[in-house]
């Protein structure tokens, strides 16, 4: 194998080289994203709205269409310090593998305990809380990758975590549960008799092994009944995007000390966290006209908001009592087939990034799961990283798009993220492995039924 | 929290600071560890005698006393490039929990999919096996740390890559298995129908759930009876220590670049695959009298072959098929009582680390299981890494003189070697949480009837 030395294997940053301030995009947006809608009013949600759930300072972050740099303060940095700057990879042996001319390089988030790019945002999001005096913070959890980040996050400010974890992932996959507790957080199996929605579910369905939109209704009444407490939510939200603006800032910073510009920018979708922040500051370039670039968001086929929702008004959760965004969306009712890509299962979408997308700022994709999984398993084998099946999406757009410079000889330069590690999603692998894998996709017949249904707000 | 911002979080070194070469700490010992003989002519082994079982290239690292430098081939190199350097990081945080004078680092192997130093060497003797123009490997794995370094080198250079499992991990711990699997590998459950010594064994222990030294048989068994294979083991090895001393030079050459002298530097010990590599260009110093440090052995107090065992000719394997080594030794029939520092459970240890200890050029420790894992929360806690139970005895060392400095106000510098990660030990974790950790210590009576069953050689 020959190896170009120019540029080397992995790209990190000098300390003095990371980002000492958050990005947010929205400040350079024409058409800002349209406003949440308080369900009860139906008019716009105020900071009043939010602040009984939310940490004040992140309500203001959350509303915030105008600052574009916000400084990342002290003592998130030194956090940040702990297990960033993290590496930007050039994919020689992929390159080599493919036998394509294209450039290929990953952002890779998952070198630390969480596995996954979450911590960026559940320190910040630890911090404010710590920092109004809060007690602590609930949330919920489906496969565990955002709980396991908000317990380290907590566990570092000394601050209670309390996550509510999906009653079937609890049982299933009792190894994020440790994680959790290991970092000193208490894991509550939802539906549970903690609270009163959790004893009305386990009433009315006896037996019930909980959905995310219970655990999350159980962790916003466990904010809102506990003095001292607020809510926190790993994705979708505008504060989740400014967080992750880190991702984007390094990767750029990281391909401006070699002088190398990307033409395509490749990311995962789900709630928009991973896609929205690695993108952040090249979409930032685009809106100001200062550059262009491709911007791909790939989405699993049995999930495809983007691709195949509507851009309209609903209700950001199941139970219906968070407020309402004008998202791509596949109804709130929406319920994706039993999927192993826990973290893009979300029937929404960022509202930023929605709203990107409907002005033509970027592309969406979509991948069936055993094709996510043969292009994970080639890239594990070459590149050593064992992948999450959510990050797979992106290294399958990849390695597409990587195909394509073979075919017509273009030396393009592609950027992916790679969200995090799959260590905990080694019973998909199995499946994959059995050819036992699932890949549905959902029929238009149905995708209609659940529109029909969605909440009729203009906005 | 406030950071002495002189010294970063993490040193890296860059890619052309990297190790080109390994380094023989054999070179600069005068005591040179005793040869291996050969239990059919009890007579030291010849290359001849080894080259059946190892490839050609690695005998001649093993027998090779006087070499203090050994060149890391180029496509070693890049391989390692995908990974290395691994990062030294200043445990900050860990330094102001315990509110400790003592400047603390620690070098942290866990960063790749294996999650753990073994990579280090089984890329060198995948490569060996691969420029011999062999077919393949076989090898023996107990909780399959070993055996997924080695699929995934093997899958690097395109070698077919038999791991036998222990059958009770095989069942036990899906995951491991389905990490090498991703990567190639064929995984079998020992004891297997596919071996003779398998057959047998299967025959008179029906429903048995295997042992490491059955494994090891059927993996030799299975090279020396097929053309083309060879056998390939992770630990104990004088190769293996020389591949892990790219550990230590990574660390020195860091060190260096901030002027950084350590005072003590710790490692946990099984075979000594990674306290050998961690310790190696130091313990070099101070064989030639340039330098002193305190280098400190970490064992388990349910495995104590350094602190506990006889310095004598013992076999390496408890099927007694492979040579004698003369070593620190507890018998070769001695087993551990059910202990989840896999890694840690082997009955002797390097003959290398042996002669160094026997000759007082280091100390060594013990520590028990509910002390590892409690050291291990408190690190995960402030430093962000879930680590291995193996590492962990390394950390519970660490935090020990770092809290002797507390005392006496000393401003030691304490370097230890935190070898991987506990993703897949979370087992272990929830019998900690759960206050159900087993922390049996051998009595003399017991050691001492295995101590009467050594082999008489004088060697």
């Amino acid at each position: 194998m020959s190896i170009n030395k120019e540029i080397p294997y992995k790209i990190y940053l000098n300390e003095d080289e990371m980002p000492r301030a958050w990005y947010n995009v929205r400040a350079d947006m024409k058409n800002k994203p349209a406003p949440l809608i308080n369900p009860g009013t139906g008019k716009p949600v105020t900071a009043a709205d939010l602040e009984p759930v939310f940490c004040s300072e992140l309500v203001k972050q959350e509303l915030d269409n105008d600052t574009a740099f916000i400084p990342i303060p002290e003592d998130i940095f030194n956090f940040y310090r702990m297990y960033r700057p993290s590496p930007l990879v050039r994919a020689y042996c992929l390159e080599e593998k493919l036998q394509t001319p294209a450039k290929i390089y990953y952002k890779f988030e998952g070198n630390n305990t969480s596995g996954s790019h979450k911590l960026n945002s559940a320190i910040a999001q630890a911090y404010y809380a710590k920092k109004q005096g809060l007690k602590g913070v609930t949330t919920e959890t489906g496969a565990g990758q955002w709980g396991t980040a908000l317990s380290m996050a907590c566990s570092y400010f000394d601050l209670d975590c309390r996550v509510y974890m999906v009653k079937v992932s609890y049982e299933q996959k009792p190894f994020r549960r440790e994680v959790m507790r290991t970092y000193g957080a208490s894991v509550t199996p939802s539906p549970s008799e903690t609270t009163n929605i959790g004893r009305k579910i386990l009433q009315e369905h006896p037996g019930t092994t909980g959905s995310l939109g219970c655990a999350i209704s159980e962790a916003v009444e466990a904010a809102v009944s506990s003095e001292g407490y607020r809510y926190v939510l790993g994705s979708v939200l505008n504060q989740v995007l400014l967080h992750q603006s880190v991702i984007g800032l390094e990767t750029k910073a990281a391909l401006d000390k070699y002088d190398i510009k990307p033409d395509i920018i490749i990311g995962c979708a789900g709630g928009g966290s991973n896609l929205g922040g690695l993108i952040a500051p090249f979409m930032g370039e685009k809106l100001r006209g200062e550059a262009d670039y491709r911007i791909i968001a790939v989405e699993p086929a049995s999930c495809p908001s983007l691709t195949r929702g509507k851009f309209a008004y609903d209700f950001a959760d199941t139970g219906k009592v968070c407020p309402m965004a004008k998202m791509y969306t596949l109804g709130c009712d929406f319920i994706p087939a039993p999927n192993h890509a826990g973290c893009l299962r979300y029937h929404g979408m960022s509202t930023i990034l929605s709203q990107l997308y409907h002005d033509g700022y970027m592309e969406a994709t979509t991948a069936v799961q055993t094709d996510v999984f043969k292009a994970a398993e080639q890239f594990a084998r070459v590149e050593g990283i064992l992948p999450a099946p959510e990050s797979s999406h992106a290294i399958k757009a990849a390695i597409d798009e990587a195909l394509k410079c073979k075919e017509t000889g273009e030396e393009k330069t592609i950027v992916f993220g790679l969200t995090g590690t799959g260590y905990f999603d080694l019973v998909a692998y199995e499946k994959f492995h059995n050819g036992e894998m699932d890949d549905y996709i959902p029929s238009d017949e149905e995708l209609e039924a659940y529109f029909a249904k969605l909440p009729n707000v203009e906005g």
